[in-house]
């Protein structure tokens, strides 16, 4: 069976679910469903046809779901997982987009019947809006995704997840360990937010700073503006990771204050020149 | 005297002299001169008609010059101005484009004779590349301009400048003392500077992170390419404001730390809150 014609159900049409349906709508997928909590936006979406069927209850479409995709936020998934688990048939597959795996994976591998396949996996695309209005299949093109398949996870089963995100435009397509997401990521994705959100913050009350930006500034603190609830789960759901992020951060930061301290033109420079060596690399790649 | 018939004289054709040139041609000036250390980039600017003369030698166009612009880098103001103040004429005003104001400005204004009008003004506009090879009139469309006048500008000579500016293009200009404007500096643009450059250099050498990022970390590091002459020179001749700035820093992400380390998902959703607010602010204005 292609995989085109597979019932494919989407839990949760947020920014990430809802985009999911409309690059596979978009890539020729042609029975993707949704479960959402509200119905605004299962009407939307069936106007914008981007989904084939939708309800409020995940009972109407999971018995014949052959994936299902969990977009939920991260603490809602376990309880999304066990409804998963008591209705979808054997051989059938889940799959997640959240932004942390080991703990979450966890959870929902534990709920799920060892007859139907699970495969982990992280689109690193998002908004800082919530909500399928932000929702966009272009946000997704050349977007870097991650799998992370634990031990129950069949080949065929990540088979599928790669086929899924080769069809909605991902860019690179790479497979890590749980551990080494969470690492990995806490470092480009959460200390980020953590640095931008500080930056901010750090501003004065009632000042007049936005007259005296530049660009700089402004993609610095792009992501400052955040949902709170979805991060602070990524946060605490990631902490040792973060933590340990935060503290090669202020070792670098340290580095550079002592060097303006002590006017050490020579360690700026070097600092500078290794900085800029390193995000030639990273671009190029 | 209409100022678009007036000599103008570029010192500098790097990214920001060479952005001017640009931008003063693009707007109808007429009487665009430039001086530069190497030959290349003066014939450079003569093939695309952004001046009407070059040279390497400030001789042979400072005596003419109506209105000199500084445009390089920060060490080597002093000397250009002194320069500039033993050839320009009575009633001439020299602006430079230097990104900290309260050292560079004193040092310039000490060797301009008292007969030149002086107008100290920071551009925010700028590339991580140097060279007039990244120079463009566009960068500076929209762009945040700060004039910074001393005891001795004159009205007349601030709104020439302010002239300038607007003819180039530049969003908002404001006017601010050279001691806040450095405060405010170190804060909006050093400080995302050294935030980019830390962040990237607390990575592991060697890694793969390329293939493990999203918008965010190329956002926030973007700026991490940097000119290491140059923002050493920004650094160090705006020292104590920087690490007044870092410091504030260091105790907004010590509270999102110590928010991790207990788990207080309260605080965290609070300081989100906060930056939510306060970027949307900003971008509004």
């Amino acid at each position: 069976m292609d995989i085109k014609d597979k019932n494919i159900l989407i839990i949760g049409l947020g920014v990430v679910g809802g985009s999911y349906a409309m690059a596979l709508t978009g890539a020729g997928y042609k029975n993707i469903y949704a479960v959402n909590r509200s119905e605004g936006s299962i009407k939307k979406a069936l106007g914008l046809g981007i989904i084939k069927g939708g309800s409020t209850n995940v009972e109407d479409f999971a018995r014949n779901a052959d994936i299902a995709v969990i977009a939920v936020y991260p603490t809602g998934a376990e309880d999304c997982a066990r409804k998963l688990g008591s209705l979808m048939k054997k051989g059938s597959l889940v799959t997640d987009v959240l932004g942390i795996k080991r703990y979450y994976s966890q959870k929902i591998s534990a709920v799920l019947p060892d007859y139907i396949d699970y495969v982990p996996a992280h689109p690193m695309a998002g908004r800082e809006k919530r909500g399928l209005d932000y929702a966009s299949a272009q946000v997704l093109k050349g977007a870097n995704f991650i799998i992370t398949p634990i031990a129950r996870s069949t080949e065929q089963g990540i088979c599928e997840v790669k086929q899924l995100a080769e069809d909605m435009g991902f860019g690179k397509i790479r497979t890590l360990t749980p551990d080494e997401h969470d690492s990995v990521i806490a470092y480009t994705s959460q200390l980020p937010h953590a640095l931008a959100v500080s930056l901010i913050n750090s501003d004065e009350e009632d000042s007049n700073t936005g007259d005296f930006i530049g660009d700089s500034f402004r993609d610095l603190t792009r992501i400052a503006e955040i949902n709170a609830d979805l991060w602070q789960e990524l946060f605490l759901g990631n902490r040792e990771n973060l933590l340990a992020a935060i503290d090669m951060f202020t070792d670098q930061l340290s580095a550079i204050r002592s060097a303006i301290q002590s006017e050490d033109k020579e360690s700026l420079i070097k600092l500078f020149e290794k900085s800029s060596a390193r995000r030639h690399a990273l671009i190029k790649k």
